[in-house]
Order: C-alpha cells, then structure tokens, then sequence
C-alpha cells in the first residue's frame, strides 16, 4: 500500500518534472528536494536511520537525519520514500567504458568512440552507478565525455579516467587482441588512441626516459589518476617495469596530485608494486599459481593499501577449479579464492571492481570467445557484473555494510574524491540511489531501484541508454 | 602546331559546355558532335580511315566516314581532331568495381559499399574504359549502382554485373580471406552481400537442386551475365560442381538469355565447363601446372570460345619463375605462359581480363599481402593493371589491332553486347575514346587521352573519381 | 559346467600345442582338427546349425555339418565347443594399420612402419578380425607386412591393401594433419611413403595422364585393390577427378582384376563414383548435408554395389546433432543417419566399415583432437570401433544374420575374395571364431571370444600383440 | 720449403702415432713433446714469442719460452714448428651443443642427446676450439658427455655448463619453438630434459621460492656454472625476475663456488643483473632500441664485468638495418652496433660468444626459418659462427691480442677457469692450436689450423666427428 502510494507521487512529480518527456533522461529541478521516511545508510559505515530524511540542494547534500530533527527550507519537493532506503550513488572502482575492442566495433565506430562512452556511462548510471573509474581507455574521447556529463550537457555517471596503462600497447597490440588481415596503418592508429605515447615501447626504456614519458602524458592535466603495468597483461607472470621505473612512475603520478594504481598478476609484481608506493593495486587477489604472501598481506594490511579484488561467485570459482584445461588453471583459480578469503580475514580495504563495460549483441558469435562460452557467472558487461560482483562478496561471508562501503566510500577515498563524493553527507555532492528494499538483507536489492538521483538530479533512467548502439537489440557478452 | 589548336578548340567547347563546372563530371550535349580530321579505328579491325569523321547524336554513332564523304547536319558542334585518334571506348572483361575486401574496407564502408562502385567506375572511365564487366561483386549494391548510371544520375563506366560466381563464398570465406576476430554474425552478412544463396553451400547438392537454385537467382532479371566456379579459388586444382550441375548452371543462364562464364584454373575444370558450354572462360590460361592440352586447344578455337586471357609482363613473368618458393610454382608460371603464347598462335578469340578493381592507400601495409610486395609489374589496380595488360600483348607479339579489338570488340561480342557497343558504327551508342597518338603504334598511347566520350557525352576527366574514398590520397595496392 | 569342460580341453590342448610358449604367438598343428558340439553359422546367410562340427586340416575347411553326419579323419585332434557358437572370421572393410599419423609417431618410428604396422594386425586378429581391408596406408611397409604375414613367419590378421588414395596426399599434406615446424624435406619424404606418385598433383592432370600414372601404380601387382578419391578429404564437399579421369582410374584397375573403392563424401562425389564404376563405395552413408537422392539410392540397390557405412551409435549421433558447434553440422549428422536408415530399408549391401587402427598412449593428449575430446562412442581404435559398429547396426535394427553378413561374407564379396573365405565352406580357408556365446542374441557376444583360427592354426591371442609399441601400457584414441 | 718439412714430420709422427687408425681420434702419447722454434703466442697478452718451444708433459704445459733457454727432457719427441704459431687452446663463451631444437631432431633422436653432443663437441675441437661453456642444453645429457670427454673415452671439447637458464621453458615451449601438433606428454617430457624445475613457473614464485629451487637444482652439484634469465627471451623486453630474486640466484651460485651468468636484452634488465651481482652478461650488446646507457657502461668497465658480445659483420648489420622489416628491427641492429663500438671504446672486458652449434641438413627446408634465408654473414653453425665473430672483431677495429684473448684469457677468466686453462703457461693443461699463418695478421689464419692439442694431446681433427649424425652429408643451418 506505501508503495503504491510511494510510486504514485514519484510519477506525478517526474510528471511535473516532466521526466518522460526529457531529451536529455533527466529533470532538472531546481527547488530542493527532500525525500523523507526513508532508511537512510550514509555509507560512513554507521548503522542505517530510519525515518530519516536526505535533503538535497544546488546538487549537494544539505542536509542529513532524523526527520523529526531537519526543518525543510521553504518550497521543497517532497518524495515520500517510506519503507524505501537511501544510500550514496554506486562506485566501480575499475571500469573500461569502452570495452568491446573487437576488430569490427574499432573499425565501424572509429570517430564516434564518444558515442560508445556515453552509452556506457548511462547504463551504468541506470543501475545506480553514479561513478566510474575508467582504468584503460582512449584517452581522447574520454576525456569529451568526461567534459560533457561534468558539463551537464550529457547524462552519465561520473567519471574519472586514468588513458593507458603505462606500458601496454592498445587493444590491437599482442597485450590484448592481435588482429590478423588488417592493415598496419590502421592498426598503428587504433593502438596509439590508447596507448598515447606510454605504450609497451617504454619497456625499452631506462627508468629516466620512463620518468620523462610519464611527465610529458600527465602535463596535459586531462588525467584523474595513472595506472600502469607491474605484471604483463598476456605475459601476465612477466614484470614490466624494474623497481627504479615503478617508483619513477608512481612519483611522477604523485607530483601530480594524483592517485597511482598498478596492475599486477603475480607476487612478485604485487609486492613490486607496493613498494612503488601505489594506491590502488588493481585485482591484487589474482597472483597467478601463489597466494599472496602473509608478508605482503601484512603491508598490505597495515597500509591500508586499497584492494580492487575481483570476486567470484562460488558457482564461477567451482567451474574454474574443475573445468579449466590444466592443472595450472585450476590451481590459479584455488589461489584466487583464497586470496579473497585471505584479504577478507586480515580486513584488507576492499574495493569492488569488476573489468565491465558495454559488449555488444554480436560478441557471443565472435570465435575468439569461444572458450569462455561455458563458464557460469562468467560476465564482463556492466551492471550484470556489478551485480555478481555483490553476490560472490555475500557468499564469501562478506559483511552487508562492508559490501556498501566496498562499492561507495571505499573507492572515493582510494582514489583520493572523498571530500566530493562516496557517502550521504552535509555538503557532498547529491549522488544517491533509492532502493524499494533493504540492501543490507540481500545483494539483490542493490537492483531494486526507485530512483537514482546524481548531483542532485533525478535521473530518468528509463530514458537510459538514450542512444543504444553496442547495448541496442539483444546486449550479450564474451 | 595542329596538336596546339586542337586543345585550343577543346578548351573552348569545354568552357561552353561547363565541363569543368560540372558536378555530374561531364557535358551534356543535345546538339550533334562532330569529331573531324581524325584517324578513326573503328574496332571492326577495319584499316584505320585517315581524316574521318565520326558524327554523335543522341548517345549514338549518326555517321562514320572520310570527312569527304560525310554530310554534317546543321548545328553541329565540331571538334578538330587533327593528328588524333578515335577508337571505341575501351573495355575490360573482368574486374571487380569493389575488390579491396580487406576487412577494415568492408567493415567500415558497410551501408555505403555503392560508393566504392562508383568510385570505381568513374576511375575506370577516367582512363577510357566506358564498359566493364564486374565478374564478382555484391549484387545489390552493383544493381543500384548500374540503374544510377545508366540513368544519367551519376557518371562512370557502363557496368554488366554478374554477382556472385555461382559455387563459392562471400569474402570473408574460406574461398577469398577467411578473417579472424571478427564476430560470425558480421562475417554471415557480409558474405551473404556477394553470395546471395548461390554460395560454397551448392557444392552439396544435387545437381537438379544447383538448377533450382540458379533458376531462382536468376528470376529476378538484374544480372547481365551468368559467372560459375568450375575450379575452387583457393582450392584451385578441385573441380567444384560435377558435369550435370554444370550444364545446369550453363542451361539457366542461356534460357534467361544470357552469356555464362566459367571459372576454371585446371586443364580438367577447362574442359569440363567448355563442355558445358560456356561463353567465356575466366583466366582460360590458368590451368596449373599442365598446359592446355591440344585437344581442348582445338576446342576453344574452332568453337570461338571467348578466352578472357590474363596476360602479364615477361619480367613478371621472369620473376614469378625464378623467385617462387617451390617448383611448383615456377611451373605453374611457365605453363601460363605458354599457354598464352598457344592461345595466340592458335588465333584463340582473347578479351582482355585483369581482376582489377581500386585498392586503398593503407592496403600496401596490410600484412597479408605481404608475400606480393616485391613481385613487378602485378597489378590489380584499375588503369594501371589494363595498361599493363597491353604491355603484355605487345610483348607477346600479339598484332596491335587485335590488342584493340581484345580490349573492345571482342568483349562486347563475347558477352553478346556488340548489337549496341564494341566498335564505332552506325547506330551503336556512342562510346569512344580520342587519344593524341596512335595506339597501333605503341600500346603506351591508350593512356595518352585527350577526351573520352561515352554515350555521346564527353566526360569530364578531370573531376573523376567525383568523390574518392579508396582511391584518395596516395591509391596503393596489395 | 559344459563350459568348464570345453576351456579344460582347450587348454590341453593348448598345452600339448605349446600355445602359451610359441615364441611366433599361435600353435602349428598338423593335424586335422575338428571344432565338434558347436552351434555353426557359417556366414552364408544359411540358419545356424546345432550340434554342428567343423573339420580343418591343411589350413582349409575339410568337412562343415551335423556331428552326426560327419566322419572324422583318423588322428584327428577335437575340439569340444558344446555350447558354443563357430563363425566365420570377422572382417573389417576399412581399417587403416599405420592410423596414428601425428608427426611426432611418423618421425620416431620412420623405418619401423613395419613394427606399427604388424602391431595393428595382431590386435585386430586377437579381437577374431581374421582379415582386413587397409585403405590407406604406406604401401611399401604394408607390402612387407603382408607379406611376411602370409609367409607364417609372422602372426597377424590377413591383409589387404590398396595403399594410397589416388588423388590425396600424404598424412603431412593438407589433406590430412599439416604440420607446423618440420623440414620440407622431411615433410617430403613421409608423404611420399603414402603417395607413391598418385598424390594430389594428379589433379592437375588431365585423365589421360591420370590414367597413365595409375596405370604405373598398378604395373608392379602389389596392391590387392585400388581406392580413389572421388570428393576431397578436408575439401570434402569438393569433386578431386573429373569423370573422365574417374574412369580411367576404375578401367585401370578393373584391367588388372582389382576392385576399386571410391571415396566420396556428398552426392555428387557418389554419384559420379559410381557411374565411374566403383566396386565398393567407402562411406556411402556420408552426404554432407543432402541425403542420398532416391535415384542414387535405387541405383546402389539395383546394382548391389557394395556400401562401407560408418554406423554410430544414437547416443554418438544424439550428441553430434545437438553439441556441434554450427547448424551444418547437425544437419550432415541428421543426413548421416537417414542415409544409414535408408539404406537398410531399401536392402542394400552393407559392409562394416570403421577407419580404425590403433593409437598411441599421448594421443590423448594431443591438442589437435581435444575437439573430439567429449564426444560419446567415438572410436577408430581398434576392436572398439568394431564393436560399435555392431551396437549401432542393431540399434538400427539390422537382423542378427545380416549384421554378421555385413561384417564376412559382404566384405569378402565386395573385394572379390568370396572364393577363399568369407564363409564357413568346404575348400576354404580355415579362417573362423569360436564364440561363448550366440552372435545372434547380442553383438556383445562378439567379443566373447573362445578362440580364433586363422589358416586353420589355433591362433594364441593372450600373446598379442608380440610386440606393444603403440598399444603398449594404455591405449588411448584421438 | 720449410712448410713442407713441417708437414712431413708431423705425419712421420702421425703414423708413428696410429694418428690415421686411432678408432678413438687422437693420438696417446706418453713421451713428452717438445712444439719448438715456433712463434708463441702465450694468451697472457705478452707480445709474441719468435723461436719458441713449448714442452708439453702429463696433459699439462712443462717449459714455454725461447728455444735456446728451454732444455728438452730426454725421450721428448720433437715437432718442428718453424714458420707457425702456437696459441692457447680456443674458447667460446656461449654454444648450445644440442641447438637443433627443431622438433623432427628432439623427437627422432629421444634417447640419443648424448651422440648429438659429442658430435658438436667434436667440431668444435676439431676447428681449434677446445673448451666450450654451454650455456642452455639438457642437464642429463651434457652431465654424460662431459665425463666422457674428461675421462678420455670420448674426444671432444672440454665442456663446461648450465644446464637450464633459469627461468625460461623447454624448447617446446613458448620460450623458444613452441610446436604444433605434438602430443602434451611429449612436449612435457622434452621441455623436462632442459626445464629440470627451474623453468618458467619460476616467475610465478616468491623470491625466497626461487632461491629454494636454485639452491635445490645446485644441490647436485653437476653444474660448472650458473646462468639465468634477466630478460625474457622470446619476451624479450620483459623483466623475468625482481631484483630480490636475480640477488637470491646469483647468491646461491657463488654459495656453492660457480659464476653466474645473466641473459639480458633490454636496458634495465642489464642493469638489473649487473646490481644482482653476475659474473658474465650474455648478449650485453643487446638492448633493443636504447643503447647502454653511459652510468651501466661505466659500471661494466669499472668492475670488469665480462661481456659476452655477440659481434656481427658489417655486412650483416647493414642487411639488418635496412632489410628488417620494421622501424624497430632497424633500430635495434643501429643499437646493438653502437652498443659494440662503445664497449670496444670504453676498453670494457669482451667475450667470444656465438650461440652456435650443429644445425642439421634438413633445417634449410624448414619454413620456421624462412625469415632468416637472405641474411648474410648469420650463423649459429659452429666454427662458422666463431669466424664471424673474429672477423667482426677485426672489422670492428679491435686490437689483434685483444681478439685473441676474448676467444681464450677473457674467457677462462670470467668463468674462473683460468687456473687450468687460458693462457700457454706452465702447469697449465696443455690445450693449444699451432697454425700454419699469424693469427695476429689477419683472423683468417684461425683456420689454417696445421695441429689441435688438447690436454697434451694431439687431435686427429681428419677423424672428427667421429659419428656424423646432424652434420652428416650437407651441413646447413636455418
């Protein structure tokens, strides 16, 4: 009956806002907003408020508490939230919005990789996801789509991008997918969107010329944080920087402001990386055939060095441990698991991460995704990701608000934007999702959404994507 | 001193006739047009008429003949030719308007593939080819393309098309280049553009069913010619459909009234489709590593089959011998030649062929084609590779009228064309090329172009391609 | 209790024989022997006889009837088979002795192809496979083999052979396994082993010279029959020799008393085989994706050409219709099996047939097959492939008689070998299989071996194969 | 005339010795010999000694100096040296005694590595060269032929080796040529052979893992020195190991007394291995596109690191620079030439080093090595291979006694050998070449070899190898 009731005013102030009949998917309001009777869990980690009330105002939070205790200023719109649940907007601490690097989506698309970014980023923003982190991308047109949701312009989720990873070639190279029958034009064009001068040819390099690399590609100011490669990427047990580089890079990062993520693979290139000084490692849980070792878990524990892990679910994990071709495999998929437990034990800062983006409907038919075809729980594409991403975390025995801190505060304070953003509070930016159920009870609520309200707007997420490209028809995956 | 006041007087009938303004890329005339003080070759292989005329109305041939002879109607506008040459306009029994089937080209310029025919027909225009004949090619696109010329939309050489060769796969199959990477959905459709249900999957069936099938591919009257594979193409020494499929093919194209080609590229395959009773045999002078034997010699010449020859330079030749792998190879390129050194001792009726089409810029740095880099004189790039066809002839010893009449004549009678074009007589449509220097005397005059006329109109050389997509900055080829 | 008594004697027998001893693997006896109390079918086609008694002496079948008619000669050593059942030895119409063709056996036993060779023969003569017809193969160690075979001075099943494939090229071409990382010359070399000079270059040829070089092939008189290609083998829905060449090929065999075997694999390639005049067609069943037309079919019947058919189990063509990767697939196994039924509906003569041989221990491992790796009821192996053969023909509901028809007496008829065995006859040679158990109730009593007996000798089958090379410590199959 | 005198008494001495009959292939002698009145020149770097005599006694160096100060011991057999010059024993730095690694060898010749290795190490002897450091092989075989050789039951070069680099795979693997088509349990067994578990799944491990391993592989105590990958090898600008775990290899080497080598090719993996501590940096020339930077190169001279330097011939430099295929290719061969001049300039320690062995006849056909047909002056083919490197060495302007001395001292000396061998001093092993023509001249004279000696004893070079298998008829090499 609430519900109803709880729905019924949505629709007659989206009516009013005239939400459906938005160009650009959302209404723009500019009187404050108040909803009310919610349970509000600010993601500070403090135990949820119920009959609370979030106001909302010039895009940020005015105000936060009890409803008995805030006095709404003059001419706010009111939105009954009672037996609803308002957290802050949703994190994915490593994205790629532009993921199907297929051959054929690089050509066709070449000049409107923009487009494919925004429809990214709305997608992600329908499933609550207000902030991205893209973690390897073409810099460029990122940077546009950047520019234009910040701007208003677009609607999207946030996003903060880091270009490359330093020392990878792009998605042509032998680092991800070796075309055949194209052109080395062609090829050479595509790479260098990604690469941007801070490709694998910097693995020839003394740490000095890597220094003066990484100088010149952050000068510009267009990055939000760096990432680079401590392991491979294909060669993954391989490392790619010596120390003397790593720390090159991370110092340079740093000078800059910005937080610096590795890329690491193995123990030997985690544990390198750590000593870099990185911030963020990024699948620090995947070492190859050896757990992390308990002296790294330590530093890593004692540092608060923030933890990108790649959950599993259990389901995914099993298949991994039976079904993969070798021993090898199987035994990389048991170290995985256990370095998850490994993490979850020591209390490492966890941070949800899950490698998506957008694929497109033709994927599931390209040969070279063959062999993932039978792997359950499998799942690259966004929310679908998140979402399982959430599941494995409850089934490892993952605490309900340390999931929520995983996928909001965490994240903001890892990357160094928690003055801005990552939890409900006085003065930050009005990033928030309002869920039809508790998502402290289960991991599926966190899709039960109501609204989704970014910089303090609501979002007409049915208008989301509102332009469908690679997500159109029939959205499938590798 | 005559050369100078014939470019004069073209200059000015140009200006008049805004050829240089014009953005269909030629002059439209209503008047007659009288070429006078010309040698006319008129592709009969007639003797050449010194000081003769050649008068055009309404896309035709009105009257041809010793100036003295000719009677030119009132308001006749009239160009000097003096010191020129006047042959019919120029053929090519065998190219392929869209033959860069890279997969960067045909991804890329999906939608837009009539673009590239264009393209192409303008180039062949340009160079005073006014008629080729597209062996293999997406039906669709090559019919939509062929109906805007031939209407006066859109200028370029006359096109007759035969869409698939009935037998083999689109371009993305295992017959041309099978790609990798590529999703299957992507791969299926664009194959399904060249192969339209006449595909590789024919070889299965019965050869009462291959009747059907051609029965119904040729229902639709849009094919001008009728193309078969009697020999696989990467597969070249298999023989693809069986005696009776043959004939069955051979007997649908001719109940439709049309001409039938075979593909054959073994002395076995040769004689199975002339047994079928083809018209014109594609690369008759392929046959491996056997030349033709003297039986299926008679054959060809006493019944007059039309041998679309694929004539090339003694140093390509040379080279091919001495630098290929293995011997086989050496070989096969010995028996070629001397299969066309048969064919012309033989008197064999030859239509000049060169699979030629436009290659984009970046081609050259594909890798595929890498194994063709070093090989001389190889051409399949229009113009360049019709030139060298000529070089071919001429080195071959093969008379100078007869490499006119196997670059015209001859194509049109083989492809039962020659009532409307082919030669310049009384009533033909109006296609005609006048070169500054004579062509019997050195076949590098067929490029010394000072005007080419097609269907009565002087085409504006000078702004073809209109819009170059392949072709544009530096045309390359494999 | 009978049984009891029957394996007593037995190995009495054996004993006084010196069997378990025999350094050559069977026992010599000279003196007649008579197989007596035995149920008797002898392969005619003719109902079983209770009580029955084979006598053998001389390596010839003396005396066949009820015990009670039958007088034994003096000193004749008896055998009591109360309870038992005496046929005909089995027989396969396509094996392949040398079938484990992976480069790294073909390079380590080059010069031991004997070894391989005699190895196979003794495994199928242990299953009670007294003769087999090998297909494809190395002729000159598979000559020796035979040889040596039918010398006595080796142990084995009796040979026929047709050596290569005319038209196909060796296990190293692309016809078979092409190899990455060998030498040419290596390469080279072991092809030719199989090619013997009828290789696939013959495609190039026209049929006359087709017809000269089988001509050369045939001339030494060491080939038992003649096998062609009439589709390709990797090609397979392509046509290898025209008809004319097909002819020529089966005329040369014929001229030399040889039959010949066509090897087809859609309905073109059959039915042009057989209008060439084959003998026996290897896998008539096969048709890619049309079924055999009724034309063909009534054909095959009228003319009682012999079919080698490639049944397989439900289970086997369940999968295959439902796990293979594209719809052709599931298509040509739907084919396969409506052929294989109408074949036996429309009575034509079946042979059992299955490509088998023996395979090494790491062939399990080998990446090339890890395709096939899933797959139910897959078997070239040796003896296994046999008895699948028989699970599948009576669960297609094949008669009991007819199924052993299929696997003796046919194949005898088809090779032109019914005058020495085949059946259980006076005057024939002594090749035959005691079974524990009626053949007729259920194919698994196939493999309920008592004895076997070839050339009227007690083979000792616990002793074979005298040799394991390939077999050795756990047989294994692609 | 005095040459001739020479040769005549060494052939006195030869037939006296059973030189020509020795089914063993050199000579025993137990009298003292006495090499007088030639040029000596010691490989201490002194300058030559003109009327020498060395006195060679027990396999070891007795007397060395002026033929007037150095008394004969009674009984010493003479050999008159007038004109010629004697020189320690040659070296190389880095051959592979079984380099043939493409599969048809390591397949055909399973069980028989040891006749692979005693063939190569009997050309190298037989050219002058009688100690050779293996620096990749299998451990088992090498371990054999090495106590063959010591033993004198086998002539050979005296061997010294590695066994396995650390780090790196098997030659199946995809370290070197990884194969297609082989069965997993084969490819497994051989890389086994080279592996000896210190192969690739070494970078998965902790650095404290890695020691453990090496300290095990050392155990054994069979190996004369230690070598390890700095650089991946196919991977070739990857860092193989953390600089914790190239110091732990390094200190487990001198642990037990060995030197240890590095395998780098890029900047920072050469500077990683030269803080690791090695003894010998194999390839220091090679650092892809960057030349050594000056602060490395420094660091080399001042600590005389020995350089393993993989000298080219101008001609083969300039073919790299201009014929390779890339920008890259290009640059790197300008690198590594500069890397050379500088190391020559900065005087820095110089090894011989050719990565040679014996190369089959078959390997010319192999299409794996197609890449490499055109360039000249590029031998991995023993003796070949050790004349280019001397006449680079010349080219590159490098003193005559310092060539000298990098094919013998230098290298004695980096592997700590120098107390036995190196140099032509007293109580030294008495391993020396006598050369018809200076050495010093010209490099060619290497090769006008009139006598090896190796341990006091003279080789019968004319019957060496004395099993050719690999270098049998035709000698190639990819």
């Amino acid at each position: 009956m609430r519900e109803v009731a709880a729905r019924r005013v949505l629709a007659v102030f989206c009516l009013a806002m005239y939400c459906l009949a938005s160009p650009v998917a959302w209404a723009a309001v500019d009187a404050p907003i108040a909803i009310y009777n919610a349970t509000i869990i600010d993601g500070t980690g403090r135990q949820p408020l119920p009959n609370g009330v979030v106001v909302i105002s010039g895009g940020r939070v005015q105000a936060v508490g009890p409803v008995t205790d805030i006095k709404l200023p003059k001419g706010t719109v009111k939105i009954d939230a009672t037996g609803e649940y308002v957290i802050p907007g949703l994190m994915d601490a490593n994205v790629h919005l532009l993921i199907d690097i297929e051959a054929e989506n690089l050509i066709r698309y070449e000049g409107r990789y923009d487009d494919l970014i925004i429809e990214a980023a709305q997608l992600a923003l329908k499933h609550g996801v207000t902030t991205v982190f893209d973690t390897w991308g073409p810099r460029e047109p990122l940077v546009r789509v950047r520019k234009r949701i910040n701007s208003g312009e677009v609607v999207g989720a946030r996003i903060f991008l880091a270009g490359n990873i330093i020392g990878l070639g792009g998605p042509f190279s032998s680092d991800f997918l070796p075309p055949t029958g194209l052109s080395q034009v062609l090829v050479d064009r595509i790479n260098h969107e990604w690469e941007q001068d801070v490709g694998a040819d910097l693995l020839w390099k003394t740490s000095e010329e890597v220094r003066q690399r990484v100088h010149d590609y952050l000068a510009g100011g267009e990055l939000d944080f760096v990432k680079y490669a401590s392991s491979g990427h294909r060669n993954e047990q391989f490392i790619v920087f010596s120390p003397e580089a790593q720390r090159a890079i991370v110092e340079e990062g740093h000078a800059k402001g910005l937080r610096v993520l590795g890329h690491s693979t193995s123990v030997e290139s985690l544990r390198l990386e750590i000593e870099a000084g990185v911030d963020v490692m990024q699948h620090c849980d995947i070492t190859g055939t050896e757990p992390i070792p308990p002296a790294t878990l330590k530093v890593i524990v004692d540092r608060r060095i923030a933890c990108a892990a790649m959950f599993h679910t259990q389901k995914h994990v099993d298949w991994e441990m039976t079904h993969s071709g070798s021993g090898d495999s199987a035994r990389k998929s048991e170290v995985w698991r256990q370095n998850d437990r490994a993490l979850l034990a020591a209390g490492a800062v966890v941070l949800r991460t899950t490698d998506s983006g957008v694929w497109g409907a033709d994927t599931a038919s390209n040969p070279i995704f063959l062999p993932l075809k039978n792997i359950p729980d499998r799942s690259n594409q966004l929310a679908t990701a998140e979402q399982l991403w959430m599941q494995s975390a409850q089934e490892l025995g993952m605490a309900p608000m340390d999931m929520l801190l995983a996928a909001s505060r965490n994240i903001a304070a890892a990357y160094g934007k928690l003055d801005e953003i990552g939890t409900l509070e006085v003065g930050k930016r009005a990033d928030l999702v309002i869920l039809n159920a508790d998502p402290l009870g289960d991991y599926r609520h966190y899709q039960d959404i109501r609204a989704v309200i970014k910089d303090g707007r609501i979002v007409n997420t049915d208008h989301l994507p509102a332009t469908t490209i690679l997500s159109g028809t029939k959205p499938t995956e590798p």
